[in-house]
């Protein structure tokens, strides 16, 4: 049977380290970056285009504030072939998507399982500076930023709060748990639930 | 140590079921409607007055929308004798705390364990016709008013939005996970956490 497991994340979590470890566990592939490569070989625009133009760009925030109906914007165009990729890796084999608002595009599967992972700033402000190092603003002040972007993008997108329990099997707080512990209570609702439907 | 477990739940979802059967397996008590019987032994209103009152009257709601600041209603009387109770019963020993923002109320302690509970709307119809048999209004009504009422009520008292997934260590998914495997995976989160504390 197919299993798709859809990771949603804050930023600094380890959402994406925990979806690689579920993968390798369960010898399924993983998304993350991959998604960003095949958008850019279906739409054209180059991968750095999309990752800027995507969730964290200042145009598409702008944008957001200007939207028009009616009116198409290079963002909903990427979100379009977006959209058409996830449920296309979807459809294929079992795998786990990490980000790129998986969870919203297949949540009329009802083999996929969704999950979300979260963690205090403070231990995202540690992680991020372990992980890509000092930057000119405090980790705080990136981790707001990204957050906001994030929320603003999902929400356009979705219609639905980024970070609503409602719309998830579970959801994880990372930094209380750790990395594998979150893997493992992840593999332990995947398998118990695929029992009860065998 | 003290370990004290906060359920918080929508209606219908087997939140209060569980939280009884992670106080047994812990050997700790558990609390519900205990704490109506408190508050109304401390506040002299009946225990009837308070249910009414508290988290689904329409008369709180009429009182939200006409909220005038420095002025205090009975409400608010009774939210300052539910958050006294529920920080003494958390002082006191180790326990589960289903339900009246005992989340919110418990926030700054670190030995607290976020956990909440939902389900679809379908599985929560077919437990409270279940559990409280058929009324006049369809399951489907009950739900969605008790829903808002709740969702405003938690609002109102603690700035927060209900069912934020930020706000938990864990939220699961009761209808997809069943009520055994809930009770499983808190008890696994909760040693988890204290064998890395300890």
């Amino acid at each position: 049977m197919t299993k798709i497991i859809t990771i949603s994340r804050q930023f600094g979590s380890g959402g994406r380290t925990i979806g690689r470890k579920v993968a390798e566990k369960l010898g399924i592939p993983c998304y993350d970056s991959e998604i960003i490569e095949k958008i850019s070989e279906r739409s054209h625009f180059s991968e750095n285009y999309i990752k800027e133009s995507g969730e964290y760009s200042e145009s598409f925030l702008s944008k957001v504030f200007s939207y028009r109906p009616g009116y198409t914007t290079q963002q909903d165009k990427l979100w379009l072939v977006q959209h058409e990729i996830i449920k296309e890796l979807a459809e294929k084999e079992s795998c786990v998507i990490v980000g790129r608002c998986a969870d919203y595009i297949l949540r009329d599967r009802s083999d996929c399982f969704k999950v979300f992972i979260h963690a205090s700033m403070e231990k995202r402000a540690e992680r991020i500076v372990k992980e890509y190092g000092e930057r000119k603003e405090s980790p705080e002040e990136r981790l707001m930023d990204k957050d906001k972007r994030r929320e603003t993008y999902y929400r356009f997108y979705t219609d639905l709060h980024f970070g609503d329990a409602r719309n998830y099997l579970l959801t994880l707080d990372s930094g209380i748990l750790g990395i594998d512990k979150c893997v493992e209570l992840i593999l332990d609702c995947v398998n118990h639930t695929e029992e009860n439907k065998a």
